[in-house]
Protein backbone atom coordinates (compact mmCIF):
# COMPACT_ATOMS: atom_id res chain seq x y z
CA UNK A 1 0.00 0.00 0.00
CA UNK A 2 1.89 3.22 -1.01
CA UNK A 3 1.36 6.16 1.41
CA UNK A 4 2.55 8.87 3.38
CA UNK A 5 3.01 6.46 6.08
CA UNK A 6 4.96 3.72 4.11
CA UNK A 7 7.62 6.74 3.39
CA UNK A 8 7.56 8.32 7.20
CA UNK A 9 7.04 6.14 10.03
CA UNK A 10 7.32 6.63 13.98
CA UNK A 11 11.18 6.10 15.36
CA UNK A 12 13.17 6.12 18.19
CA UNK A 13 16.28 7.79 18.92
CA UNK A 14 18.53 8.27 22.31
CA UNK A 15 20.21 11.25 23.81
CA UNK A 16 23.47 10.22 25.36
CA UNK A 17 23.72 12.54 27.94
CA UNK A 18 26.57 11.68 29.12
CA UNK A 19 28.48 12.85 26.24
CA UNK A 20 26.07 15.24 25.47
CA UNK A 21 25.02 13.92 21.78
CA UNK A 22 21.97 12.70 19.79
CA UNK A 23 24.07 9.80 17.94
CA UNK A 24 21.73 9.03 15.69
CA UNK A 25 20.64 13.12 14.54
CA UNK A 26 20.17 13.82 11.33
CA UNK A 27 22.19 17.18 11.90
CA UNK A 28 24.80 18.25 14.01
CA UNK A 29 25.15 21.96 13.97
CA UNK A 30 28.21 23.91 15.36
CA UNK A 31 28.42 27.40 15.72
CA UNK A 32 31.81 29.16 16.34
CA UNK A 33 32.66 32.95 17.22
CA UNK A 34 33.22 33.38 13.64
CA UNK A 35 29.26 33.37 13.06
CA UNK A 36 28.43 35.71 15.39
CA UNK A 37 30.06 38.65 14.22
CA UNK A 38 28.20 42.27 15.55
CA UNK A 39 25.88 39.99 17.61
CA UNK A 40 27.80 40.72 21.08
CA UNK A 41 27.81 44.02 21.63
CA UNK A 42 31.63 44.33 23.04
CA UNK A 43 33.23 44.36 19.67
CA UNK A 44 36.71 45.08 20.30
CA UNK A 45 36.62 41.94 22.76
CA UNK A 46 34.84 39.78 20.09
CA UNK A 47 37.61 40.98 17.42
CA UNK A 48 40.61 39.83 20.42
CA UNK A 49 38.85 36.66 20.98
CA UNK A 50 38.53 35.35 17.34
CA UNK A 51 42.11 36.43 16.64
CA UNK A 52 43.02 33.85 19.16
CA UNK A 53 40.90 30.87 18.20
CA UNK A 54 37.36 30.73 16.59
CA UNK A 55 35.49 28.78 19.82
CA UNK A 56 32.93 26.50 19.50
CA UNK A 57 30.09 28.55 21.32
CA UNK A 58 27.41 25.97 20.88
CA UNK A 59 25.87 22.78 19.13
CA UNK A 60 22.99 21.54 17.72
CA UNK A 61 21.93 18.22 17.01
CA UNK A 62 18.99 17.34 15.19
CA UNK A 63 16.16 14.62 14.35
CA UNK A 64 14.68 15.76 10.90
CA UNK A 65 10.71 14.94 9.77
CA UNK A 66 9.29 16.27 6.71
CA UNK A 67 8.68 19.73 7.52
CA UNK A 68 4.85 19.77 7.23
CA UNK A 69 2.19 21.50 9.84
CA UNK A 70 1.27 19.12 12.35
CA UNK A 71 4.68 17.29 12.16
CA UNK A 72 7.47 18.37 14.72
CA UNK A 73 10.93 18.93 15.21
CA UNK A 74 13.55 17.96 17.82
CA UNK A 75 16.77 17.91 19.11
CA UNK A 76 19.51 18.86 21.52
CA UNK A 77 21.23 22.06 22.14
CA UNK A 78 24.12 22.25 23.91
CA UNK A 79 25.72 26.09 24.72
CA UNK A 80 29.12 25.71 25.80
CA UNK A 81 30.02 28.40 28.95
CA UNK A 82 32.18 31.03 28.51
CA UNK A 83 31.89 34.83 27.90
CA UNK A 84 32.91 37.39 25.30
CA UNK A 85 33.90 40.94 27.62
CA UNK A 86 31.44 39.99 30.12
CA UNK A 87 28.61 39.13 27.86
CA UNK A 88 27.69 35.04 28.27
CA UNK A 89 27.93 32.44 25.27
CA UNK A 90 24.51 32.33 23.94
CA UNK A 91 22.75 31.15 20.75
CA UNK A 92 21.99 33.36 17.51
CA UNK A 93 18.52 33.93 18.33
CA UNK A 94 15.61 33.95 15.57
CA UNK A 95 11.87 34.71 15.03
CA UNK A 96 10.25 31.75 13.45
CA UNK A 97 9.76 32.59 9.82
CA UNK A 98 6.21 31.24 10.71
CA UNK A 99 5.75 33.74 13.21
CA UNK A 100 2.83 32.21 15.35
CA UNK A 101 4.81 28.75 15.94
CA UNK A 102 6.07 28.22 19.42
CA UNK A 103 9.11 26.54 21.05
CA UNK A 104 9.48 24.09 24.46
CA UNK A 105 12.67 23.66 25.85
CA UNK A 106 13.49 21.51 28.29
CA UNK A 107 16.60 21.72 30.55
CA UNK A 108 18.61 18.75 31.14
CA UNK A 109 21.50 20.10 33.01
CA UNK A 110 23.38 23.80 33.28
CA UNK A 111 22.22 27.03 34.43
CA UNK A 112 20.81 29.48 31.58
CA UNK A 113 18.04 32.00 30.23
CA UNK A 114 15.93 31.80 27.30
CA UNK A 115 15.96 35.84 26.47
CA UNK A 116 12.76 36.34 24.51
CA UNK A 117 10.74 39.64 22.53
CA UNK A 118 8.17 40.09 20.57
CA UNK A 119 8.07 42.25 17.44
CA UNK A 120 6.22 44.82 19.28
CA UNK A 121 8.69 44.86 21.93
CA UNK A 122 7.92 42.87 24.75
CA UNK A 123 10.39 40.93 26.41
CA UNK A 124 11.27 38.45 28.49
CA UNK A 125 13.72 36.06 29.90
CA UNK A 126 12.89 32.65 31.45
CA UNK A 127 15.58 31.12 33.68
CA UNK A 128 16.67 27.12 33.09
CA UNK A 129 17.60 24.87 35.23
CA UNK A 130 17.97 21.14 35.63
CA UNK A 131 14.13 19.65 34.80
CA UNK A 132 12.91 22.78 33.97
CA UNK A 133 11.46 23.84 31.16
CA UNK A 134 10.58 27.25 29.06
CA UNK A 135 7.49 27.59 26.97
CA UNK A 136 8.01 30.46 23.69
CA UNK A 137 4.91 31.12 22.60
CA UNK A 138 4.19 32.12 19.21
CA UNK A 139 5.49 35.59 18.04
CA UNK A 140 8.26 35.59 20.54
CA UNK A 141 11.95 35.25 19.26
CA UNK A 142 13.76 33.46 21.63
CA UNK A 143 17.60 33.14 22.33
CA UNK A 144 19.51 30.71 24.76
CA UNK A 145 22.19 32.44 27.25
CA UNK A 146 24.53 29.73 29.19
CA UNK A 147 25.21 31.92 32.70
CA UNK A 148 27.04 29.04 34.19
CA UNK A 149 30.05 27.10 34.60
CA UNK A 150 28.89 24.13 32.71
CA UNK A 151 27.40 22.99 29.41
CA UNK A 152 23.81 24.24 29.23
CA UNK A 153 22.15 21.28 27.93
CA UNK A 154 18.10 21.31 26.75
CA UNK A 155 15.31 19.37 24.72
CA UNK A 156 13.61 21.65 21.84
CA UNK A 157 10.68 21.02 20.06
CA UNK A 158 8.85 23.49 17.66
CA UNK A 159 6.52 22.32 14.37
CA UNK A 160 7.98 21.43 11.25
CA UNK A 161 6.88 24.17 8.89
CA UNK A 162 8.29 26.80 11.62
CA UNK A 163 11.15 28.44 9.87
CA UNK A 164 13.32 30.28 11.38
CA UNK A 165 14.22 34.08 10.45
CA UNK A 166 17.41 34.73 11.47
CA UNK A 167 18.00 38.35 9.74
CA UNK A 168 16.18 40.24 11.96
CA UNK A 169 17.85 39.64 15.29
CA UNK A 170 21.28 39.55 13.03
CA UNK A 171 20.40 43.36 12.23
CA UNK A 172 18.61 44.71 15.33
CA UNK A 173 19.75 42.54 18.00
CA UNK A 174 17.72 41.56 20.79
CA UNK A 175 16.85 44.40 23.21
CA UNK A 176 17.72 42.98 26.59
CA UNK A 177 21.69 41.21 27.16
CA UNK A 178 22.66 39.55 29.61
CA UNK A 179 26.08 40.29 30.97
CA UNK A 180 27.69 38.86 34.31
CA UNK A 181 27.98 41.55 36.72
CA UNK A 182 29.74 40.79 40.18
CA UNK A 183 29.52 36.85 39.66
CA UNK A 184 26.10 36.92 38.89
CA UNK A 185 24.34 37.33 35.61
CA UNK A 186 22.32 40.25 35.09
CA UNK A 187 20.07 41.46 32.49
CA UNK A 188 20.77 45.09 30.55
CA UNK A 189 19.11 47.10 27.91
CA UNK A 190 21.44 46.36 24.62
CA UNK A 191 23.62 49.39 24.14
CA UNK A 192 23.54 48.12 20.15
CA UNK A 193 20.02 47.73 19.74
CA UNK A 194 18.41 49.17 16.56
CA UNK B 1 -0.54 47.86 24.46
CA UNK B 2 -3.53 44.96 24.42
CA UNK B 3 -3.00 42.48 22.20
CA UNK B 4 -2.29 38.68 22.11
CA UNK B 5 0.98 38.99 23.60
CA UNK B 6 -0.33 40.82 26.70
CA UNK B 7 -2.56 37.79 27.85
CA UNK B 8 -0.62 34.70 26.61
CA UNK B 9 3.40 34.69 28.20
CA UNK B 10 6.11 32.69 27.95
CA UNK B 11 6.22 30.96 31.09
CA UNK B 12 8.43 28.68 32.96
CA UNK B 13 7.89 24.78 34.46
CA UNK B 14 9.46 22.30 36.58
CA UNK B 15 9.06 19.01 36.11
CA UNK B 16 9.93 16.67 39.99
CA UNK B 17 11.46 13.66 38.59
CA UNK B 18 11.68 11.96 42.18
CA UNK B 19 7.83 12.61 43.02
CA UNK B 20 7.23 12.55 39.14
CA UNK B 21 4.93 15.26 39.23
CA UNK B 22 4.33 18.84 37.59
CA UNK B 23 4.25 21.15 40.96
CA UNK B 24 2.56 23.83 38.74
CA UNK B 25 0.45 21.82 36.73
CA UNK B 26 -2.63 23.07 34.79
CA UNK B 27 -4.55 19.61 34.80
CA UNK B 28 -3.88 16.44 36.77
CA UNK B 29 -5.62 13.51 35.13
CA UNK B 30 -5.97 10.29 36.86
CA UNK B 31 -6.63 7.11 34.97
CA UNK B 32 -8.47 4.42 36.89
CA UNK B 33 -9.17 0.69 35.88
CA UNK B 34 -12.92 1.81 35.65
CA UNK B 35 -12.33 3.71 32.99
CA UNK B 36 -10.63 1.41 30.72
CA UNK B 37 -13.89 -0.85 30.27
CA UNK B 38 -13.68 -3.51 27.31
CA UNK B 39 -10.30 -2.25 26.93
CA UNK B 40 -8.17 -5.09 27.83
CA UNK B 41 -8.58 -8.40 26.20
CA UNK B 42 -9.07 -10.88 28.90
CA UNK B 43 -12.14 -9.03 30.72
CA UNK B 44 -13.58 -11.99 33.17
CA UNK B 45 -9.84 -10.88 34.89
CA UNK B 46 -10.85 -7.20 34.18
CA UNK B 47 -14.05 -7.85 36.32
CA UNK B 48 -12.48 -9.39 38.90
CA UNK B 49 -9.38 -7.06 39.51
CA UNK B 50 -11.99 -4.12 39.63
CA UNK B 51 -14.30 -5.77 42.10
CA UNK B 52 -11.51 -5.36 44.44
CA UNK B 53 -9.87 -2.03 44.10
CA UNK B 54 -10.44 0.77 40.91
CA UNK B 55 -6.76 0.23 40.44
CA UNK B 56 -4.93 3.85 39.21
CA UNK B 57 -3.71 2.68 35.67
CA UNK B 58 -1.34 6.39 35.12
CA UNK B 59 -1.84 9.81 35.91
CA UNK B 60 -1.45 12.89 33.53
CA UNK B 61 -0.08 16.53 34.40
CA UNK B 62 -0.41 19.13 31.68
CA UNK B 63 0.75 22.47 31.18
CA UNK B 64 -2.00 24.26 29.27
CA UNK B 65 -1.81 26.96 26.44
CA UNK B 66 -4.44 28.21 24.05
CA UNK B 67 -5.31 25.53 21.93
CA UNK B 68 -4.16 27.48 18.50
CA UNK B 69 -2.27 26.08 15.65
CA UNK B 70 1.34 26.62 16.16
CA UNK B 71 1.37 26.00 19.93
CA UNK B 72 2.47 23.14 21.16
CA UNK B 73 0.72 21.32 24.66
CA UNK B 74 2.96 19.86 26.79
CA UNK B 75 3.20 17.52 30.25
CA UNK B 76 4.20 14.59 32.07
CA UNK B 77 2.69 11.07 31.54
CA UNK B 78 3.11 8.55 34.59
CA UNK B 79 1.63 4.81 33.66
CA UNK B 80 2.57 2.88 36.91
CA UNK B 81 3.58 -1.08 36.36
CA UNK B 82 0.62 -4.07 36.71
CA UNK B 83 -1.15 -6.04 34.49
CA UNK B 84 -4.72 -6.59 33.43
CA UNK B 85 -4.52 -10.95 33.59
CA UNK B 86 -1.19 -11.02 30.62
CA UNK B 87 -1.63 -7.93 29.47
CA UNK B 88 0.63 -4.61 30.61
CA UNK B 89 -0.88 -1.62 32.32
CA UNK B 90 -0.97 1.28 29.40
CA UNK B 91 -3.00 4.40 28.34
CA UNK B 92 -6.23 4.93 26.74
CA UNK B 93 -4.50 5.63 23.41
CA UNK B 94 -6.04 7.60 20.94
CA UNK B 95 -5.84 9.57 17.15
CA UNK B 96 -5.48 13.37 16.77
CA UNK B 97 -9.18 14.96 16.07
CA UNK B 98 -6.69 16.51 13.47
CA UNK B 99 -5.17 13.40 12.23
CA UNK B 100 -1.79 15.15 10.49
CA UNK B 101 -0.86 15.78 14.19
CA UNK B 102 2.59 14.14 15.59
CA UNK B 103 3.34 13.95 19.07
CA UNK B 104 7.07 13.36 21.01
CA UNK B 105 7.42 11.41 24.13
CA UNK B 106 10.78 11.33 25.57
CA UNK B 107 11.36 8.48 28.81
CA UNK B 108 12.78 10.06 31.70
CA UNK B 109 12.20 6.46 33.42
CA UNK B 110 10.71 2.55 33.29
CA UNK B 111 10.72 0.69 30.26
CA UNK B 112 7.57 1.00 27.96
CA UNK B 113 6.64 0.85 24.56
CA UNK B 114 4.78 3.15 22.40
CA UNK B 115 2.06 1.03 20.25
CA UNK B 116 0.98 2.73 16.60
CA UNK B 117 -1.28 2.12 14.11
CA UNK B 118 -2.72 4.30 11.60
CA UNK B 119 -6.25 4.20 9.77
CA UNK B 120 -4.75 2.22 6.75
CA UNK B 121 -3.83 -0.64 9.41
CA UNK B 122 0.14 -0.06 9.47
CA UNK B 123 0.86 -1.12 12.94
CA UNK B 124 4.14 -0.14 14.96
CA UNK B 125 5.86 -0.64 17.88
CA UNK B 126 8.71 1.58 19.26
CA UNK B 127 10.56 1.02 22.59
CA UNK B 128 11.08 3.45 25.20
CA UNK B 129 14.17 3.46 27.53
CA UNK B 130 15.57 6.15 30.12
CA UNK B 131 16.65 9.18 27.90
CA UNK B 132 14.88 7.79 24.66
CA UNK B 133 12.89 9.55 22.45
CA UNK B 134 9.76 8.37 20.21
CA UNK B 135 8.23 10.16 17.12
CA UNK B 136 4.57 9.61 16.61
CA UNK B 137 4.04 11.33 12.97
CA UNK B 138 1.01 12.79 11.74
CA UNK B 139 -1.77 9.73 11.35
CA UNK B 140 -0.39 7.59 13.75
CA UNK B 141 -2.65 6.48 16.67
CA UNK B 142 -0.79 5.75 19.85
CA UNK B 143 -0.81 4.33 23.48
CA UNK B 144 1.89 4.08 26.08
CA UNK B 145 2.85 0.50 28.13
CA UNK B 146 4.62 -0.31 30.73
CA UNK B 147 6.49 -3.50 30.28
CA UNK B 148 8.57 -2.76 33.85
CA UNK B 149 8.34 -2.78 37.23
CA UNK B 150 8.37 0.52 38.06
CA UNK B 151 6.86 3.93 36.98
CA UNK B 152 7.05 4.80 32.92
CA UNK B 153 7.50 8.51 33.53
CA UNK B 154 7.58 10.49 29.75
CA UNK B 155 7.42 14.09 29.21
CA UNK B 156 5.05 14.54 25.84
CA UNK B 157 4.74 17.43 23.32
CA UNK B 158 2.06 17.80 20.72
CA UNK B 159 0.35 20.48 18.60
CA UNK B 160 -1.93 22.62 20.83
CA UNK B 161 -4.40 22.38 18.00
CA UNK B 162 -4.62 18.70 18.00
CA UNK B 163 -7.22 17.25 20.04
CA UNK B 164 -7.95 13.65 20.66
CA UNK B 165 -10.36 11.27 19.47
CA UNK B 166 -10.17 8.27 21.78
CA UNK B 167 -13.48 6.95 20.13
CA UNK B 168 -12.14 5.16 17.57
CA UNK B 169 -9.98 3.16 19.47
CA UNK B 170 -12.38 2.65 22.06
CA UNK B 171 -14.43 0.73 19.79
CA UNK B 172 -12.04 -1.00 17.90
CA UNK B 173 -9.04 -1.56 20.46
CA UNK B 174 -5.62 -1.16 18.66
CA UNK B 175 -4.82 -4.15 16.06
CA UNK B 176 -1.41 -5.33 18.68
CA UNK B 177 -1.55 -5.91 22.06
CA UNK B 178 1.38 -6.43 24.41
CA UNK B 179 1.43 -9.16 27.08
CA UNK B 180 3.85 -10.80 29.13
CA UNK B 181 4.77 -13.86 27.84
CA UNK B 182 7.47 -15.88 30.16
CA UNK B 183 8.66 -12.90 31.95
CA UNK B 184 9.15 -10.98 28.21
CA UNK B 185 7.12 -8.54 26.76
CA UNK B 186 5.43 -10.17 23.32
CA UNK B 187 3.29 -8.41 20.82
CA UNK B 188 0.74 -10.54 19.26
CA UNK B 189 -2.48 -9.51 17.55
CA UNK B 190 -5.35 -8.37 19.58
CA UNK B 191 -7.89 -11.14 19.62
CA UNK B 192 -10.69 -8.47 20.31
CA UNK B 193 -9.97 -6.08 17.62
CA UNK B 194 -12.98 -5.17 15.14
Amino acid sequence: MENKNSKFKPFTFRINLSNKTIPDSDSHIIRKLSSMKNQYFDDSCYEEMIKKEDTILYEVYEKLVPEEEGELIQGLTIVHPGKVGKEYFMTKGHFHSILNTAELYFCFSGHGYIVMETPEGYCQTEELLPDTAVYVPGRWAHRSVNVGSTDLVMLFVYPANAGHNYSTIETRGFRKLIIEDKGNPKIINNPKWK
